[in-house]
Parts: C-alpha cells; sequence; structure tokens
C-alpha cells in the first residue's frame, strides 16, 4: 500500500486538474455569477471523498455546502468559501481569469489563492488519509459558504439556524493563508472586521454642458469635499468620535506581533513602492499594519472617463469605500458615526447605501490546541517554526462562525507573498500546493492526538 | 418663381433629411471616430452650393473644410465644425445617438445642437437664395474645423497658415446659438477661455488587497486631498495666486448683462434642483454664469466601479478637469500656476496631462456691423428684440479666428434651453430649425446692406 506522500505524488496531475476544473468555474458572489454551478462542483467533490453532505439553503443568498466525515473523540471544523473577488480590470491579466494556467511553477486563476486552492487541498488531504492510513481519527465538519467575498452578509444567520451542527467543535481550520516573505508559514489568529458602503452624490436631473459649472453644483466637488474629512494627509481617519472607538493592542498581542518578521525594504520593492504611509518601518509597520484601522477608497466615479476631452458637468458621483475595524469598533457603530459625521460637516445630501451589512473583529486565543496543532504541522512540513500573528490585516466571518460559539480557530493555507488575492494575476506557486496537503494530514494527525 | 419662404417650405422634407444623413454620421475628435467620413460629407455639401471647396489638412489634426461663394463689397466669415462631443453615456439616451429620430416636434441626435443642424442649415439658406433671389450680395467664406470639441489645438497654426484667406472679412457669424428660456433669440460676441487637463496619482505597482491600506498610499486619497485644495465649498478656487488673474467685467458688460432675462425658478426647475450655488438668484446668477471662471470635475476614476463590493486598494486614480477662463486668465498661465499649487501643497507626485492645448478668452465688440444685422435680422424673424451677450458661459476658438484678426463675430443658431448640448439626448426643435434658415437670409440682406 502506498503511502501519504505516494499517494500524492501519484495523484499529482489529477489533483491540479481538479484545481483547473475549480479555478475554471467563474463564482462571483458580487455578480451573481456561477454561483449555483460552482456550489454543486464543492458538493460533489466532498461526496467524492464519502462525506454526507448537503447544500443548506440562506434566505436570500447563495447556499452553504455543508459536510461531514469521520469519528473520534475530536471535531475539526473547516471553513472556506467558494465565492471569489471579481476579476475586473480585466486587461490588467497575463492570462484570462476564469482560464487557469500554470507558468514557471505557478497557477494563475482568480480565486486559486482566495480559495479554492485551500478548500479543494483539504479534500484531497483528506482523500490521501482515506486511502492511505485507513479511518480518520477524528470529526471533520465543513462550511463552506458562496458569500465571504460580499461580506458574509448571511453567515451569522446561517450559524442561528444551525447552531447544533456547529457549536460543540474543538477548533477551526480557517480559510485562506500563506507563508511570508521568508518563507515561513503563518499562523492567524484574528480578523479585522469590516464594513463596505458606496456615497452617492447626485446634482441637476442630467448631465450638463461643464458651461453651467459656475451655478449648478457639481456632485462629484461635494463628494470630494466630503472625503476630504474622512481622512487626512498624515492617514489619521477624522470622523468624528472615531479616534473613540479604537482600542490599542495589549501587551500579549504587542508581544506575538513582535515576532512577526518583517524586511520593510523587501516590503516596499515587492510593491515598487518608495516608502509606506508616514515612513513607517520595521516593528511600527507591523503595527500599523495589524492593530489600525483603515478607510479605503475601493473605487471611485463621475462623469467622463473615456479618451481625450468631454467638458460635461456630472449629475453623478459615487465612491466605495471599506472600513477595516479593530477592537472595539463595530460596523453598526461606525456606520452611525460616518452619517452623524456628514451631517455635521454639511453633507446630509450625500447618500449612504450600504454594500456589505459588515463582519465584526475576530481575536481567538493564541495557545489554543488547534494552534499548537498547526505550529506541530508547520514544523512536520516545512521544517521550521511557523509565526503565530494575533490577527490578520484583513476580515472574514470568524466572529460569526467560531468566537461567538467559544471554538478557538486559526488560518492557514496556500499562498505566498506574491499571491495578488483580490487583484490581477492571482496566484499560487504549486509546490506550496502539494506542501498544503501534507500540512492537513499533520495538522489532523497532531489535532486528533493531542 | 417661388419665394425664398416657399422654397424652403416646398424641400422641408429634404433639408430634414439631410439632417439626418448628418446627424447620423458619427464624428467624434476625442474618439477619432468617423472624422474623415464626415469631412467629406460637409465638403460634399458646400460644393452643391456651387462654391469652391478644399478640405486644408492640418498637421497632427483633421482638417478644415474651407468654402467660398458670393461676390461683394463685405465678406461674411461663417465659422462651424463637423466634430461633436462623445455620446457616452449611452444608456441615458431614449433613442441612440447616431439614429436621428423627430419625436414631438423635436430633433434627437448627437451633434444636432451643437453644431450641426447651424452647420447645415447656413448651407441650405444659401441654397435657398440663390434659387429664389438670384446672386449673392456679398462674399461668403466658410471655415468648418474638426477639432472644436477637443478645444481647436490646431485651429491657431491653421489661421497664422492661411491668414489670407480670412483676414480683412467684414463681420464673423460664429457657431452654435439658441433661444432663451423666453424664446428671445440670444446674440453672443464673446467665449469663455478654457484648458482641460488630467491629474494623475500612482500608487503600488498593481491593485492591492485592501488589508494593506495601513500602510500603502492609496493614489485615490492623494488625489482627493489634492483636489480639496483646489476648489472650496464656498465655490471659490483657492489655487495659490489665482485669485489675482481673474478681471473684473466693466461698466459697459454688466450693462449688457443686466438685460439677459433670467427667471431662477424657472432654471431651477429645469435642472431638477433646489438653489444654484451659494444660493445666487436673478442678476447675481447672470452675473456668476457669465462673469466667473470655473473648475469642473468633468470625469473621476479609481479601482473597482462595478456591482457589489470589491475590497481592493487601487493604484491608481485620475480625474479630467476643465478649467474656463475669464479676462485677464491664459490657459498657459493657468496650467502653470496649477503646477506650483500642487508642489507646494505637497502633491508633486500628482501629474498633469495636458488633455487640450486650451483656449484663449474672447470678447468682441457689441456694437459692431455683423452684431446690428444679427438683430435687424432677429427683429425680421422672430419679431422681438435679441438679447446681446458680452460672452457665452462656453468656449471656443473665437480669439485665434477672429479677434487676434480683429474681425467682429456674433454667435446665433438654432438651440432652444433645453437642447442638451454635450449631454444625452442631445435634441433641438424642428421649428426653430426653419425659422434658423430665414434668420441666415435676414442676416445676409442686412449685412451687405449697412
Amino acid at each position: 500500500m502506498a503511502t501519504f506522500h505516494e499517494y500524492v505524488e501519484q495523484n499529482r496531475e489529477r489533483f491540479l486538474n481538479e484545481l483547473k476544473d475549480f479555478t475554471s468555474q467563474p463564482s462571483v458572489a458580487a455578480q451573481k455569477l456561477g454561483m449555483t454551478e460552482m456550489a454543486h462542483k464543492v458538493k460533489a467533490r466532498l461526496e467524492k471523498l464519502g462525506a454526507q453532505t448537503k447544500l443548506i439553503p440562506v434566505e436570500g443568498g447563495f447556499p452553504v455546502v455543508y459536510g461531514e466525515i469521520g469519528d473520534g473523540a475530536k471535531t475539526l471544523l473547516i471553513y472556506d468559501h467558494y465565492d471569489v473577488q471579481p476579476p475586473e480590470p480585466f486587461e490588467l491579466w497575463d492570462s484570462p481569469p476564469w482560464e487557469p494556467e500554470i507558468r514557471d511553477g505557478k497557477f494563475y486563476a482568480r480565486g486559486v489563492a482566495d480559495n479554492k486552492s485551500d478548500t479543494l487541498l483539504r479534500m484531497q488531504a483528506v482523500e490521501s488519509w482515506l486511502a492511505t492510513e485507513g479511518a480518520l481519527p477524528l470529526k471533520i465538519k465543513w462550511v463552506i459558504e458562496g458569500e465571504e467575498e460580499i461580506g458574509s452578509p448571511n453567515l451569522g444567520k446561517f450559524v442561528a439556524a444551525n447552531r447544533a451542527l456547529i457549536a460543540g467543535a474543538d477548533g477551526c481550520l480557517w480559510e485562506f493563508g500563506a507563508k511570508d516573505s521568508h518563507e515561513n508559514p503563518m499562523l492567524i489568529c484574528g480578523l479585522k472586521g469590516i464594513v463596505y458602503v458606496e456615497l452617492h452624490a447626485h446634482g441637476a436631473n442630467r448631465d450638463l454642458h461643464s458651461g453651467a459649472a459656475s451655478i449648478v453644483e457639481n456632485p462629484a466637488w461635494r463628494l470630494v469635499w466630503a472625503l476630504s474629512t474622512l481622512k487626512n494627509e498624515r492617514d489619521e481617519i477624522t470622523i468624528d468620535g472615531y479616534a473613540e472607538t479604537v482600542r490599542e493592542p495589549n501587551a500579549l498581542e504587542l508581544e506575538a506581533a513582535s515576532h512577526i518578521p518583517f524586511d520593510t525594504n523587501l516590503e516596499l520593492e515587492k510593491y515598487g513602492i518608495k516608502q509606506f504611509i508616514n515612513g513607517v518601518r520595521d516593528f511600527d509597520a507591523v503595527k500599523k499594519l495589524y492593530f489600525t484601522p483603515t478607510v479605503t477608497i475601493c473605487g471611485l466615479h463621475s462623469g467622463y472617463t473615456g479618451p481625450g476631452g468631454k467638458t460635461v458637468l456630472p449629475n453623478h458621483a459615487f465612491v466605495k469605500l471599506d472600513f477595516r475595524l479593530v477592537p472595539d469598533q463595530t460596523p453598526d457603530a461606525i456606520l452611525k458615526l460616518l452619517r452623524q459625521h456628514l451631517d455635521a460637516h454639511g453633507f446630509q445630501d450625500i447618500e449612504i447605501h450600504l454594500t456589505e451589512t459588515g463582519e465584526h473583529v475576530a481575536r481567538s486565543p493564541l495557545d489554543s490546541d488547534i494552534v499548537k496543532a498547526a505550529q506541530a504541522a508547520a514544523r512536520a512540513t516545512y521544517g521550521r517554526e511557523a509565526v503565530v500573528f494575533p490577527t490578520a490585516a484583513g476580515s472574514g466571518p470568524m466572529y460569526d462562525l467560531c468566537q461567538q460559539l467559544n471554538i478557538p480557530a486559526v488560518s492557514a493555507g496556500a499562498g505566498y507573498p506574491d499571491s495578488r488575492g483580490h487583484a490581477p494575476n492571482e496566484n499560487i506557486r504549486v509546490a506550496d500546493y502539494f506542501q498544503g496537503i501534507t500540512f492537513i494530514r499533520e495538522l489532523i494527525k497532531n489535532f486528533a492526538a493531542n
């Protein structure tokens, strides 16, 4: 009988073909694109393992793929998502986002890093275990949702309605993860919160010849002025009452963060920039990256943006803003402050449209059994210590699925620093993918044993 | 033999079909779309009159259609343009911009008001004169350029190279004009200057996941901050040194402007707004409209602007800005102030791309022979006094073609206040079109006689 590693090696080509199959299926929740097809693909892959599966409908949203396999004293919850970010702008991709392509040992496709590779390799690791080591030593439960990239608006409701399925799990392996710039595996124990809005400004009942601009208000200027009151050039968020919502990191979190390697020059070079905001470097950059909240202009539009000059006074302008939150901020409180701030500064006319209902900040214990098992798995797989992060700079529904049910969580995955999640040319390194399969075997073994 | 009016009536349908032919031909200089086809169409129409014509090439630009017909003591110069504004956004048109359609007595198509109707009806008036009144009592020279909507970047060079053709004309009938909200014909004797630029801000070497926003500069924020230093919420342009470039209108100009009817409530209703900028009304609104300079955000773009939420940190942002100028501002001086201002305020990184080389401010005498002839023609055609404007709120190359050669100019045309120049659903009223033909007959008669 083959060993685990031999089995993986023998099935290498099929495993990659399965990844091609997953990533050639568009599944953009924001654009309602290909979601049903992808949900069925994921469910079918779980069934191939022999797992009990169901599609659990979500009112007004895309269904959750639920799966269950194995038995043992411990239960491992695995959280993944089958939706991905929109692929635009298409013209910046070197190969089309829905046509997976391996070049120079890297696998390019929209969603491959975030998080179709991890979704699939976790299943392939279970398949390889079953084929070579027999029964699983624990129970695995999968929750694979379809709305992570639009802020998991319905996962809280899903958890409330299916609490019995999830509560009591001993630990959760969270979606998506990566090695850092020094090839250290990263284990992430928390996430920033998020709330995503559009601000809209309106002018006349139609676009006008710009000759009218002396007397007819331009909504693009209104939006610029309103935005300029939200954050200043020193990167201080100047929304009234905002500073009071931010709790500084505690000593334990700072201690953990002090072990995060950060090569400032390497990072600057990676992004092609001369300095970080306010010139921060080294540990100051680490603290700013993980422990400060942000407000980001993700998109901005008004008027004519084609070639050449069109002398038009636009009648509409909008911005897409995401707010990343830290303790003790909540989506609701930030939304309320934003409305009050705009009103107080004379921008009652600026409409706030809630794009995503928001996600809470999550911080999971840094010394839980699942973290310890992941540390051991990292040692066994990569031959080095993992770096434990109190939080990522990104967001997700860890609060809804884990923290509110007291399930410790840790995130680990097959990405690397140049994976370009959410951006053109998203990719993973093929070698990381197969190491990721080994990591899952080691995690199962260690989590079941301790 | 038919009278002028009988002839026009007999040829009504053909004249409208010719207008359909002109407006179904796209001719967008900014997009290099259909320009050659349109130039030949215009030239052919002049030839049909028996005019001597030529296409005069313009280095690096679109050719000027030149035409000459008739003889007499006086020479009337006619200035028109065969290019039009881009039609975008297509979805806001009730009928497609390149498929002319008459509905409820209105003729809809891109460019019909600005200025294909006037271009054509002036030729049809000459045809009708020749067919019913014999030889023309003066010489007419046409200069019909192809780059008016992109700021006539080459007309100055054209005039320099063809000075002998143009110099010595006794008056110029300028392109494009309209009745006001009270059905008064408007005669316009000046234009604002203009300079059109794009400002570009750049960030990292690619779009990033917005988790990086705590440390990686966002060019969209840079652009917002830079823009917010150019103009404030009281509509004051706050570019360093800008105020000193503005000369207030003189007593004669103010006197003329005081006769411009302006029904504030009617105008507000037309635009669907509650008030004008700073709440100006009546004569204050007139003065602000015609005598103050502007800086207008014509277009604004960054990042993801599609449906739903994409949590992206964009690496590029740009704005399209037009500056409308008043005496004694010049395009070059404003560009220089803008660069100095951005540098002085810490925005050395914001690039200025010159979209259009700019046009000078023009002010023509209010009591010239051509204005007097137009006033008499208005009385004869419309049975009422024209309103004489010292300047329009828009721009054009009147300085290059007329003012620098001391040729008095006046603008008059077949538009009306809801013509939606530069905007979706551009249109003219068919009745105005045929009155416009009569107006040209009266103008020729009166200008030749006095």
